[in-house]
């Protein structure tokens, strides 16, 4: 804890502070944005972003991650709250705060338990179907503010005014930086700088609807922002604690995987080492910390982190930084944000999420394994069409599912010697010697649960396809693990085998198999032997029947 | 379809007629129990006895699966039910027959596309603790009816009916066959003979009832059964399929589970082979078929289906037989089944379970994989503390949970050159030859999304060990498959080494994987080479650093 403290270099000190500040001038409109997104009010947004990066601070070890608001857990803040309370009430933001505690505590019992392998539980394509399904959600959620009313009916000036922001944001996003550097800023800032457009948009948008009294014609605007720190008074409504324990769960899970995808891509890039254990008491922690101050759940934000990597952030000292200032921003009087246009933060929404659209993972893994690609249209398919909750779900048996699919369908060789060596080779690809009375079979796979099944029925075919074998040897040279179900497995096969008169032999066992096996009762129940070598057991068994 | 019935052999049809009787017989008692479990009418369990083992006959594949009422499933529908109509209602029935329609919708639709690999999702472990779970809430569920009320106050008469009945089943099943062979019954027979004690039972206990007069000193009895075969009306309530869309996915899944792991034991002693596609077609048209005629979910036992394989049925023509049997009982007149006792119903139904607490499974896996035993026993707890459904979804985290997480810690060997060979090991195991500027590493599992960032860790941990290294030999001889979250892992992977001024280079990689790595972009992204062997990487390598 506190490591990157202790060890605090002052030649980190101008990366953390610049950082620090560029990124409390993006947390400022993209908090207020997010927290439309979850049906809360804007000044919710700028509570969550005080005391979780400080408290992720303390406990995370990622140097980079920016901890806050986020729009796929805005998004899936507002689907579990939609059926408890209306959004805008008092008990919705009440309900809020219960979510981030559970879903902190979710994640810091996970921490203490040790169980940060959970975040293996996604595969890449999933987590991209999953991404790209809630862009869309979020984005076409915003369509009705960003046009001040329904397509079919816009507010033209608010519809005016929230096109031009989306032009302004693209535009900046594409051209921003090469601008930038021609008017003289150095490569690595004017990328950075470039960032910032959606603070400016917000300052000129605001200075727009003051100048032209926008409001007045019916633009729609925040309105007054609640000045002076959040309170540290978490009011609890006793009764939908049950309700909110699943979708606390799957917030939890999905936060997790969010800012663990993200910190990790960064720390790549530095050579830095996370802990997932201590991750996970730093979010835990983070969202505990935005509950107790009228908050909602957050996480990493990759788009922030990486602005914040790219700034120069070199510790967590950024993170603290920038919440200070948020906090001063919140000290500071507050009147200036009241005009500021709800179509131009629908349009830093829809812009931000547009970001998220990445398509990569979805033409590599259509090239590479159509399987994955399947996953993740399926995945973006089930958000789209079922709510995020749903997605999450989905996305996690379509990971397990493909898994357990591609497990339940082992290779298994059939092997012969080549001529005159000890090699042993797959007789499919090599010419090979081969004895009809002597099987010899590798298994080119774990032994599992979800395999036990196929790999017996793949053995009783190859045996089926030999009617003459007397012996069979399984050679588990690339067999690196037997759990329970294979071990019966293999215990059922040698009954089956025996009263096929055929007896069964292992070769090859890795030595940590080998361990666990000497613990059950299969090397006492096995018709056959075990030989060290497969050339071992070719001699003794072909031999034997040469006799 | 019907193969078994194309191809029938008269000297089958003994063992199958004699079957048939002995399955019916076991019926009716089971099947009035099991529905008194699910909270239903006893003539429900005889109406879910006809249709679905005919439906079963036409569809399924194996030849002793006996379907129809069962324990577990039983439970799941009362658990399923209860929040939403009061048991004995005329609701609660035809809430049952929904819920069997929607699983067996489930399992069609699961048949037609062909997922049966599901059902290798449960490993044996946490099936065996789900069982254990279930039979204990089975059993304990049992004690008021028994006792004729609660443990504190227990219906004397009652109490010792229901315990004479245990004591009088339990004897039975240990002594019975022992019994029968002593008085010249021959082995097999015995033994199937023993498992009509619970018929006995209820012929005495009615008797036992009648001659006493016990229903007048406050026995409950069952009361009048409906004669006459179920209709076919299927009187749905459009308010509550939301609510048991859920249950049913859940009851279809443990369903085919259930069915799979007791038809596969069973086949396995005959080397029959199993269509587990065609499994769930066949469970899920009995289904349908128990919901058109006033039954509740069904599936295959194993307590029966083994006395049906031990009876000697040889095809489905057993099932028929039973089926025929059960319709023809309630075509005949059903008063007599009236004064039949509850306590000796729920007698039955504590031995039935009692005969599914195997710990065998608990003991192998506690010496053999404490992870496996740990699961186990979660998941028993689980269904336990917190109910039947979430100990399904409970067992199918802890499964692959476990899967995941062995899967997170691959076997990465560090490979030297056995001494004037062209020979390379595990440099831990072997004295073998090493070059300070060339890594062999051999992965020993398949890359995939559970592992990605765990291979990539201890990559990067063993390069830092060997500082020197400028060639990073990934030895690919154990990798079976690559899927694209270990692409994307491959190609971060080399993004990374080339900062770090390290090649990476592939050697021994296999047929199917580089098949699916040609369509991607590592090979052309790859800084290294790919070499067939690790010998060729080997002089390649190490001699150009020797010159």
């Amino acid at each position: 804890m506190l490591d990157w403290l202790k060890q605090y270099r002052r030649a980190d000190l101008a990366g953390d502070v610049g950082a620090g500040i560029i990124v409390a001038m993006m947390m400022i409109p993209q908090g207020m944005a997010y927290a439309l997104v979850a049906g809360l009010p804007p000044v919710t947004g700028l509570y969550a972003s005080i005391l979780p990066p400080l408290l992720y601070a303390l406990f995370g070890t990622s140097s980079s991650q920016s901890v806050g608001p986020m729009a796929i857990i805005s998004l899936m803040t507002a689907s579990a709250l939609a059926p408890l309370a209306a959004p805008g009430s008092s008990l919705y933001g009440v309900l809020a705060c219960q979510l981030a505690l559970l879903a902190g505590a979710v994640l810091l019992a996970c921490g203490l338990l040790r169980v940060g392998f959970l975040a293996n539980f996604f595969s890449r394509p999933v987590m991209n179907g999953f991404t790209l399904g809630s862009s869309v959600v979020i984005a076409l959620g915003q369509f009705d503010t960003l046009l001040g009313g329904p397509v079919t009916a816009p507010h033209w000036p608010s519809a005016l005014l929230g096109i031009g922001a989306v032009a302004f944001l693209l535009l900046a996003r594409r051209y921003g930086a090469r601008l930038l550097r021609r008017v003289g800023v150095p490569g690595g800032a004017a990328e950075v700088g470039a960032r910032l457009a959606p603070m400016l948009l917000v300052i000129a948008a605001i200075l727009l609807v003051m100048g032209l009294h926008l409001d007045a014609e019916g633009v729609r605007v925040i309105g007054a922002v609640p000045g002076g720190l959040p309170h540290a008074d978490l009011a609890v409504s006793n009764a939908h604690w049950q309700a909110l324990a699943r979708p606390a769960l799957l917030i939890g899970f999905m936060n997790f995987l969010i800012a663990m995808s993200g910190a990790q891509a960064l720390a790549l890039k530095r050579g830095e080492k996370l802990d997932t254990n201590r991750e996970l008491v730093g979010l835990g922690l983070a969202n505990a910390g935005s509950a107790l101050t009228g908050g909602y759940p957050v996480t990493g934000s990759l788009s922030r982190s990486a602005v914040n990597f790219a700034a120069g952030a070199r510790t967590q000292l950024a993170g603290v930084i920038s919440a200070a200032l948020l906090a001063g921003a919140l000290v500071l009087p507050t009147g200036w944000l009241a005009p500021l246009p709800l179509p131009v933060l629908a349009a830093t929404i829809i812009v931000a999420v547009l970001g998220m659209l990445e398509l990569d993972t979805l033409k590599t893994s259509w090239r590479f394994d159509r399987a994955d690609a399947a996953a993740l249209l399926a995945t973006g398919g089930g958000v789209l069409l079922l709510g995020v909750e749903a997605g999450v779900v989905l996305g996690l048996l379509l990971s397990l599912g493909t898994m357990i699919w591609r497990e339940s369908r082992p290779h298994i060789a059939v092997l012969g010697r080549i001529a005159g060596t000890e090699h042993f080779r797959n007789i499919d690809r090599y010419t090979a010697e081969t004895d009809p009375r002597v099987l010899l079979l590798r298994v080119d796979a774990g032994l599992f649960f979800g395999n036990v099944e196929a790999v017996n029925a793949r053995i009783e075919a190859a045996l089926a396809a030999h009617p003459a074998a007397r012996h069979l040897v399984l050679v588990l040279s690339a067999v690196n693990a037997i759990d329970t179900s294979a071990l019966f497995g293999l215990l059922e096969l040698n009954g089956t085998l025996v009263k096929q008169g055929v007896t069964l032999h292992l070769a090859e066992v890795k030595g940590p198999v080998m361990d666990r096996l000497r613990a059950s009762t299969l090397l006492s129940a096995l018709s056959g032997r075990i030989f060290l070598s497969t050339a071992n057991a070719w001699d003794a068994l072909a031999r034997d029947n040469n006799t």
